[in-house]
């Protein structure tokens, strides 16, 4: 085993489940490298001094460019606000270190493409954070489907539905402020990336994007709210499968309606992240009278679970993700191979949303060979 | 109570059920008018008479225009192919007799058009035989909306989703022949007026409509199958809500897949016709720290239910719809009052049905103010 | 087809059920024998001839012993309360006449008895009412077990919770009084008969009943409840399996929980009363990987369930077990053989359901045997 | 902050699972004890040495008592087998170290009162490992509970069922041996600790324990089982609340199916381990019509799950429970105060157990009293 010492830039919510996965990821999967939690990165130095005490980091700066100069910092995780994404990423890269970026890729297309391109120079590892593909049944979801157990895909429904800001009296945030921060910018890449990768490309889309509560609280009275907070589309994949997918963040009621139900010509596929430890499968050639979606509980037959528990259906949960997410950036690392997703996974999703907008301006439906 | 002559105009699946209920209904709803079950028509007078004795009618014919005439045939249901409804509910109409027909209203746009003329002249009770939005569920989220328990609707979901035809190898019908009588002119209407009733008129939609499945085995070998297997749209209804709706005949393991979300700003509602004898209820505005959906099963609080059982949970069924469905036909009769659903809301879910299939062939967005 | 006339001694919630299924079981199973609704009994005379008008039957009495006499009646159902069960059923076999009989057999197991003789000599048709063991889904269960498709049989769980009781303040009524009407003699019937219908007789048992509430209000105050509000017992079936079984008409928030658990070396059922249109079935020997419980909707490839539609997952009703029944019983006068379940099957129950009352009372296991 | 050096003693699922928790409960909760794995036991040296290097440990040792007198081991982790319990953790008590244990907590009902003693002298922190009852909604049932929220008691119904002993072919092992190894001394203690936490203390029960493969494939063919792969019991508490609970290890197709419903005068909860963040809970007081249970999807506003997630439904594992076990520890060793659950816990489980066993070899109830 080798230490390796990673930087992390960013320490809120998402900085934190990063701290814990650094902290675990070589016990559970006992892995050859193991991370040390040696820079801790964020806006000023007393709270990043503060935040690595708290999280367990070695040392803190406030300045990110002395955490990607750093000698022992050898992996660098950005979890900072998207529009930082793509300047951060880009200067890690050009320093030669492999670089964990938290989605969405960047603020802008033009972030993302730029992202890629430094990617693509940089012949070191890069890495999107999609985690909730890492669920061990999202991973037996794209195993089925590679196995040609449901047949073609003929259709796919997926959403990503919250209730975050369902109270109209919620108030304003960085959240309700750019596009990139909105629905369809920051909540929406997860499941279209769900979808991309369990079903393929998109050849085309039509949108419908909406703002349902137009303004909110404020520090000064109530303030517009400038991004989206709800959009569906319809597509049909590169393979004429249909699709049909809604994200919201004024689902009242949903907390965690990140779910999809993929249709082949041989069976079928149904998942819940309110119920992330289950799949739903049908099979259509099994015994008449005997047919049904069956409960698929995740267990160490399925990918992942094992280093998590010996015992099937006893659970993983959200942190756990992360911790398979690391796992798969210190592989990434070790092999110098690309491990999915990488920046360019992240950019196929930024095209999609860009579509996705262009379609809702332009009521009509885009190809995506339009967004380049 | 007062005995009523029934005619009934076809033998199959429907109109097997609708005897069931004439037979019921009296008993079940304590209703002033009784059916009788006067005279059945099917196409050959030898099947009329064996299948008037199997469903236990009075007399039987194999010309429907002699239904009409017949002097104690006082009210008239409609179960024969679509195709055949307009010119039978005129003439039934034309005849001053009440019409119960099945969905949808006609095999076209024009045939709906001209029964609902037919209907405004008449002034007979008029109906169309949307069974489904008669469960108690249903009814009693039409109610919830009503009362405002959920606020002002900003989304809905809803989905009729079957695999009758997901099996390649099933062979060519009736069904795989017009469109009327494909997917989307045959399956669809249900959960349209279901969406219509629920969330009100829909402004403009876009849509997808797809073959997926070209060719099925024939008499003669594969024959080409001429309409739809599935089709998606978005759309938004005159409330502003936004809208996603799927219906298939292909989706593989759906067996009743009538359900729908409705979420409005102070909560949601979720149905299921897989489990339709519940309906998911989430209030935003109840205890923080003790929210979640509510799943209440249908009983004697309930419209409707208190007819068919005093125990709450016992369940109703398919056939049970039906019967309500007559007792409505029943009052429609007794009142002189048009009952919802009649013509006329059929007529609006086939204006649907036709922006869909423009929709599609166009490519783009059709306001319903097009359909005229 | 021929008519038989009927007579109906009853006219509460299940006389009304009885009279809606012999309007209907007709029509829904093409049934030799067509049943005339001819005589309706209940205490008075205006009483009777009011209800007779309402469930629509020809005539009316008060007594039971001239509907019992009376030429047209050729087939008799009693649906009036559990201690005239005995006498009347007796009287009816006595004059020849074929009897369904709502459960409990009888008010004691002294009754029970008395009636099974009282069939032994009179070789018509008798038949007990239970319901539930006819939905689609628990025939299935049977058809699966009988199949050996889950192998030999090693646990049984199984409830029948309601909660029509749980409010303190409901009051006394003639269900608070005997302990033929309580919980253990008055609800439990149901889920014991599955239960031996499903796993076959049990060797032993111990029990414990208990009164919740040990008053209720009445007409002069508080009056005390004299019969139990819930009872658990665990048992060892001649089989070997074991049982666990719980009947409560205090449990808050169910409605219609009679449901079981059967679990065998090869694989397992679930089935809940508030879903009654599905089975879960779990098949041990399934790929390794791809296992779970499958809810298997009801369709009509499975028993009788095509008789009331063609569409699977449509789903049946609470009404619909009673013209199962109602059909049952029909092929028994018409057969002239038991059908299943007959008095003898009502006095198991009624023999289980004592020495579940003698095992509390002693405090200890109780062997079957003794009950005799 | 402060480092604390922590032994750890077993390296098997749990031994892991503790690593795993060390390193990341600081993190997570942000403690102020942090934890260091210091040194590894397990029973070779060499495997000793490559445990402590794959799970991240300083140093490793074949022998406990080295590990005890360790000058740098400040708590102390028991996860070797639970005939090993006793000796060390008495001897860890006797060297003043804080000891959380594994369950059951030893092989016998001897060895568990002479850990409470040893407890009780040593006056450091003891806890036992019962980390099923620290999920968020288990959490949260006890906090419902505890407010009055279901009014009082009636009935609990509890089970873990698994099946990882349902195929009879799974051969011989350490688990099929020992009474203190079987499905009553072993997997039980889980659910009993629960139903003790949740509903107070057991008066007496009877109870029905069975071995249901009574040999199984080992080293020289078919051996002998000599411990239980079922119990059944029912109980009653002290609060007058009747109880029913089966626990199996040949229960097919559960996989984690520790669940339990509590009913209440006013209310009731349900919980099920294959479904580990919801909670449902039913409230009889709501208003009428609008009635049924819950899904509580467990998040920030329920204990201890803000630590893992700002995201509500975005859902805890398994190993997460660890991890707040860990926290109660360090708790306790902080402030020196008990935490629950302690060894005394743990004895109030195995006194349920000796019961249970006394209950079935001499076929009776047994007054918990009795088991001293």
């Amino acid at each position: 085993m080798t230490d390796i010492g990673f930087g992390l830039i960013g320490t809120g919510y998402m900085g934190k489940r990063h701290a814990v996965a650094l902290k675990a990821v070589g016990t559970v999967f006992n892995t050859r490298l193991r991370p040390v939690c040696e820079l801790l990165c964020t806006t000023t130095a007393s709270g990043a001094a503060q935040k690595a005490a708290e999280l367990g980091f070695n040392r803190s700066t406030a300045d990110w460019r002395d955490l990607i100069k750093d000698q022992r910092v050898r992996a660098i995780i950005i979890a900072s606000p998207q529009f930082t994404h793509s300047q951060i990423a880009r200067a890690a890269l050009a320093a030669g270190k492999p670089v964990l970026c938290e989605k969405p890729l960047g603020a802008s297309l033009d972030d993302a493409r730029a992202m890629v391109a430094a990617a693509a120079s940089a012949r070191v590892a890069n890495m999107i954070g999609f985690n909730y593909v890492r669920t061990p049944a999202t991973q037996l979801a794209h195993e089925i489907i590679g196995n040609g157990e449901i047949g073609k895909i003929v259709h796919v429904r997926a959403e990503h539905t919250e209730d975050f800001y369902a109270d109209p009296e919620a108030p304003v945030s960085w959240r309700t402020r750019d596009a990139a921060s909105g629905n369809l910018g920051d909540l929406a890449p997860h499941i279209i990336n769900a979808v991309l990768r369990l079903a393929g490309p998109i050849e085309r889309l039509v949108a419908d994007v909406q703002t349902v509560h137009l303004s909110r609280p404020g520090a000064t009275g109530r303030e517009p709210v400038t991004n989206d907070d709800q959009v569906d589309f319809i597509c049909r994949f590169k393979n004429r499968a249909m699709g049909s997918i809604s994200v919201s963040r004024v689902a009242t009621g949903k907390k965690m309606g990140y779910a999809y139900e993929i249709t082949g010509t041989d069976g079928a596929l149904r998942f819940d992240g309110e119920d992330q430890n289950s799949l739903w499968f049908y099979e259509r050639r099994s015994q008449t009278g005997r047919q049904g979606f069956k409960r698929m509980l995740t267990g160490p037959d399925h990918p992942d679970y094992r280093a998590f528990c010996l015992g099937p259906g006893h659970g993983t949960g959200y942190g756990d993700q992360i911790i398979i997410e690391v796992r798969d950036f210190l592989k990434a690392i070790e092999t110098g191979e690309p491990v999915y997703p990488t920046f360019h996974d992240g950019l196929e999703v930024s095209r999609v949303i860009a579509a996705a907008f262009r379609s809702t301006e332009q009521r009509r439906w885009v190809d995506l060979a339009e967004i380049n």
